[in-house]
């Protein structure tokens, strides 16, 4: 995708100019007033989707991008665009972002530096006074965590085609608001200069965010070059028993849905095992009915979220789980649903060789690792070259306020972000 | 405790005579219309402790005795009691019961059983013409579930001094509603003849119950004679890890407190092990924070329900338990607690005796067994001679809507229960 006519267009900037220009201490302070939006205790935020503070990020976004001469755009699910014009207003603009919505206990970065880092970089390239032959924009897509209203990653899906948005206006929340109603309340109190289509032409879409694992961290590297997203599986697992008394009841003759449920778990951690540590299998979320410190259960409920970056060991895995929890539960009966599936994703290469180049070219060392969540970015990488950018956040904690990244590693991010939106933004093809 | 006077006094009745008078019809009508207050779908009952059930429960019980001529009474608890007067309203009364309250999901007989049989005792005494030197008495203690004000057996608890009165008014039950409140409304709604002190002089206790375990109706015997009830130990672990992005934590990194927790049940299944079946071991409720599919869990707390008849036996494997949980959880933190400690029950010989001889003058096969759930005579057995008459109940079910027993057994154990209570009535030492 990326041309000789790119490469020679990108020469008309002096290289690293306009990330130079990126400004550590103006990134942490947007940073850390974005945070107050929705703040928690223990440095926690939260602001999910359509919420006052959600809207009110909104609008401290949109005053940036005024203040700065940057127009305002939305679509009909609250995708928020900022726009800094390139020579060719009809040329399809390279876009970079994130979401600032967050989990209802979540930290200060996730989702927020994609979007935070790319205005430093429209604002770097400003400062650098760069000209540009298309135009980039910044984007905070609508809804990424889905704790409010699920599924996440709900802007992107719409705006790429992935799901209808007539689909999720009847979507409520947990106090039964309908999301068309929380989206119209948003549009409303989020004025913007302009109204967009969904899936109008992107050139290409890089994406900065913490990696929410350790690996940067533990290696000392300041730079992942994500080089893909795991795919998915996602099943509830539910095994069903019969209630009895604690103290009366057998253990012999009992159907003991916890019991049956932990010989279920069990075997899949066996089925599981990896020596390279490449499976994620987590069973996150158990749910006992009665529940009674003196009854026998009688159902659980529990998940599994299986990832794995290469679809046929994913599919191989995924395969196993119906049959080894039916082998596992005994006495007991068992159901496996699947509730979830998205196949690997693999990003661009020429992106990703444009994030490598850029991040040698700053002198920042560099590896590159496949995503372990899921972002915004995998359902662009449908409709146009698609990339992300991973920089380190503390102990790899994220979805928890002690959430944590340092300014010095947010900066290179971005400075490493405004690099590749130049060798990008005149090095595709219209 | 049984004299020889009281063998010979017992002459002065026909034996059995009180027995045949039992009526099968009117003791199964009594069950269908008790079990019509607080009716749930499936045959189950709703009747927690001092809800409108509960007072409707107890109206109608004190019904049925004015109806026949008994006098009812309470004491400050709400412990109901029905008395037949006896010769020498000065000696100390023989009392049988249970409770007619009921789990939130639970079934037509646990506790309401014993009531209406020993209803049915002295309706079968009066019609037999029995004239006995004590009175007898019925009584339906107050709130033995516990369901909605926590713990249960506290009628009998409070009334035998385990427990004081003015440490469970300020409980309060899932809505915030004072016990003391509850308890008032529940006193003003059923008037009797007479207040009753705390720990009256009470000769011996009988408690008739379904056995809430599989063993009679299994071996085909309608008689079980209670030999005492199993010590117990409750625990509340705690597993300790760290949350984690499920897709990006690698597991050999996590500290998953669900993965902690299932194998510190694993371990202590293996400590619990028992060929002979005796040990009751129970892990019934497991909490799970955040709880959340693609969220490693922080936090599990799950319980522990211990029993064991044999005092040596259940301090061993209680010991066991912190030690054993706390080498299992690997990675994780755990903490152990120990929330309630019962030491086992022995039944008063006696007693024993008298339910044995009763069901072999009857006719009725019988076995010793132990009881696998508590029941409010374990208290009573604190400050008289107690003992307890099993009758079977399908396929062992209860606390559950399920619950059932034949019309004949529960007949049977009430004819037992009558014989019993002539037996006991005048051959107990002032």
């Amino acid at each position: 995708m990326i041309n000789e006519a790119g490469q020679a267009a990108r020469a008309n900037h002096l290289p690293g100019s306009a990330a130079d220009q990126v400004s550590q201490e103006r990134l942490w302070r947007r940073h850390m007033e974005m945070a107050a939006l929705g703040a928690i205790p223990g440095n926690g935020v939260c602001r999910q989707a359509f919420t006052e503070e959600d809207i009110a990020a909104r609008q401290l976004l949109i005053g940036w991008a005024r203040a700065r001469g940057f127009t305002s755009a939305q679509d009909a699910i609250g995708n928020l665009f900022i726009r800094r014009p390139g020579r060719d207003p009809a040329a399809a603009p390279v876009v970079t972002g994130s979401h600032l919505d967050s989990q209802p206990s979540g930290g200060r970065f996730d989702g927020a530096y994609g979007v935070l880092a790319g205005l430093e970089a429209l604002e770097a390239l400003e400062d650098a006074g760069a000209v540009t032959e298309r135009p980039i924009e910044v984007v905070a897509w609508t809804n990424e965590e889905g704790g409010r209203f699920a599924p996440g990653a709900m802007g992107s899906m719409v705006f790429t085609g992935s799901r209808a948005l007539t689909d999720c206006l009847a979507i409520t929340d947990g106090e039964g608001v309908r999301l068309e109603d929380a989206l119209a309340a948003t549009l409303e109190a989020t004025p913007v200069d302009e109204t967009r289509a969904f899936n109008f032409p992107i050139a290409a879409y890089i994406e900065a965010h913490i990696e929410q694992g350790p690996r940067l961290e533990a290696e000392g590297v300041p730079i992942g070059v994500v080089t893909g997203i795991q795919g998915s599986r996602w099943f509830e697992v539910e095994v069903l028993g019969e209630s009895a008394h604690a103290g009366a009841a057998p253990l012999k003759t009992r159907r003991d849905a916890l019991q049956g449920a932990l010989a279920a778990v069990q075997a899949l951690n066996q089925v599981m095992a990896d020596d390279n540590d490449i499976v994620r299998f987590t069973v996150g979320r158990f749910v006992v009915t009665p529940n009674s410190p003196n009854t026998v259960a009688e159902r659980v409920l529990f998940t599994v979220d299986l990832r794995h970056p290469e679809a046929e060991v994913l599919w191989r895995l995924a395969e196993a789980v119906g049959p080894t929890c039916e082998a596992a539960v005994g006495r007991c009966d068992v159901r496996v649903r699947k509730t979830f599936s998205r196949e690997p994703c693999l990003f661009d290469l020429d992106v990703q060789r444009a994030i490598s180049e850029s991040a040698r070219e700053l002198a920042l060392p560099a590896i590159q690792m496949p995503s372990g969540a899921f972002h915004d970015a995998q359902f662009l990488n449908d409709v146009c070259p698609s990339g992300m950018i991973f920089v380190p956040c503390e102990k790899g904690i994220s979805h928890n306020p002690a959430e944590n990244a340092s300014p010095e590693d947010l900066a290179a991010g971005a400075r490493v972000l405004a690099q590749t939106l130049i060798r990008l933004v005149d090095g595709i093809k219209a």
